[in-house]
């Protein structure tokens, strides 16, 4: 089962939105239903809008056709797309791909946009190879060697935010497939609960050994020996090494450089934005107050209460022990050094 | 209003599991509901849990006088008061405080027991005008001395948490009373969200401007320049300045650290546990995975999933960058170089 995909002329997504009550897919013809798809999260996650960003422009040329737009209209309706969230690079990136095809005809832009799928599945199949690789080589010399490697992880990187592997998780996934995965945690991810509700039950179906804990208690239990390693995805990787993450991230890398615990970051090179120098360039995208001051519709604050709801954080290249892409391992210290 | 109170032989106190929805009162008459009420967190935060520890012992005495106990079966039921929550010192000292008269009578407990509330009312005062100080004296060179002190805090240490004006909030309020006060960031502190429950409705009351963020965004709102300062509570203070505290506290030391931003920890000296050499010998509460998992009932992980629920972290002693008590302002650093 895909994330995301293309049937029959419309994009098919997994509503996030739904789980962990219910699996079920939303169909999607027009590029306001996609902008509302990836407003409210039903389909989020990096590499999972790289993917929206390239289909919603097939949908986009499909619409036009049908609904005789001008080309006017097509570039605002895509631009329009690429501002539904604006801290991953991914989204714009997979519109640019496919708009890339556009002089050539719709088949060209489909053939691209699907292309993007493809190479989204095999980069994450690499990323966990190489940083199972790589979480092996850094705790050769541990207990994780003979009793499992114990990992911590952020948000939802798995399956459900990508096309259909996982970054981070398809590192933990990785680790499971050869038998050297010890117990997972997994911060609750607030406020949208991304850790409890997505990656709870991705590990769920994996028959994967896991604990959720609070966000506030990541560093905790990184502190008191409970973890080899922290992988976390990123929704922008910054030319100097800086990390943007889903908020709440920051706070693990920081416990991980106390405690001398290995911090990865498993993205594809798609997340990498050699346009943006360092991290205080990416725009933070903030969310609404209710989703901090509400659950499920009802007030958890009181009345006229306020939130500062920032929906990502920045994580400094100095505290990244390595960033694992499809096609390489990145030490930051040495961008710095360098 | 005083958040416990001893009336007509009753133990008087705020249920806090109601608030900020509804504001009730319950009145306890013996141990049992007394320790039920500490359990359930229907009065909580380390100062009330001493004087409920105090006014538990006044308590124990009526009811032994009522229903005829023997010695042994006072000791057990003091026992079990003192077991209702094992992380803060300060309910079994304030059990101490009143236990160390039980030999006088009756009328010396309860004189003891009510000294215990008093005292808390006057420390809490004395720690609100020496921590207002010492921010102004710290943050003498910064934009915070002529803009107002922004304070980011966690949890809830005010009059809710205290007998009746609090410990790191009574900072906050006294600040406030001051003219002093900038902005107020609060965690909403997960799981049990005494932070948007609790702390903002307080602020609110008071009129304080505040923003609630989520745990996982506390580091990032310090590493962003927002905050001057933070100032939490504690719930013991190790011989060597560890502090423990709710968790979710050492990530803002942390943030606090990285950014050279003061750590201040606001308590009365009963928290501070000479017996303990370091954070690493007291025993750190886990409560029940359903806190973590469920919200007001409702499942938001998959079925079967398991949480590690740790209520409380240490914050070790070189992060912290004063210790501020009703009789001294107490620097770790000292203490460590010393």
């Amino acid at each position: 089962m895909r994330t995301i995909d293309w049937r029959d002329g419309r994009v098919v997504i997994v509503d996030q939105t739904r789980l962990p009550a219910a699996l079920r897919t939303l169909e999607l013809t027009s590029v306001d239903e996609l902008v509302d798809a990836i407003a409210r999260l039903a389909v989020r996650g990096a590499p999972a809008l790289g993917a929206a960003g390239a289909l919603g422009v097939v949908l986009a040329v499909d619409q036009a056709e049908r609904e005789c737009w001008d080309d006017e209209r097509l570039v605002a309706q895509l631009a329009q797309l690429r501002a539904a969230r604006p801290t991953a690079v991914n989204l714009a990136w997979g519109i640019d791909r496919a708009a890339s095809r556009l002089t050539q005809g719709r088949e060209a832009v489909l053939k691209e946009a699907l292309a993007v799928l493809e190479e989204d599945v095999a980069a994450n199949r690499s990323i966990g190879a190489r940083g199972a690789d790589l979480l092996d080589e850094l705790l050769a010399k541990s207990s994780a060697a003979t009793q499992g490697i114990r990992v911590h992880t952020h948000c939802n990187t798995g399956s459900l935010a990508t096309v259909e592997w996982g970054t981070a998780l398809g590192v933990v996934r990785e680790l499971h497939r050869r038998r050297r995965l010890g117990r997972v945690y997994v911060d609750e991810t607030r406020p949208l609960l991304q850790g409890s509700r997505l990656t709870a039950w991705e590990l769920d179906r994996l028959g994967i050994d896991y604990r959720v804990v609070v966000d506030g208690a990541g560093p905790t239990v990184i502190a008191r020996g409970l973890v080899d390693a922290a992988v976390v995805g990123a929704d922008r990787i910054a030319a100097n090494g800086d990390v943007v993450n889903k908020v709440g991230t920051y706070p693990l890398a920081l416990a991980c450089a106390r405690a001398g615990v290995p911090f990865l970051v498993a993205a594809p090179e798609s997340t990498i934005d050699e346009a943006t120098p360092t991290g205080l360039g990416v725009e933070i995208e903030t969310r609404a107050d209710a989703e901090v001051i509400e659950w499920s519709g009802v007030r958890v604050a009181p009345a006229g209460a306020r939130a500062l709801n920032l929906a990502f954080d920045v994580t400094p290249a100095d505290l990244v022990t390595a960033i694992v892409t499809e096609g390489r391992v990145i030490r930051p210290e040495k961008l710095v050094d360098g």
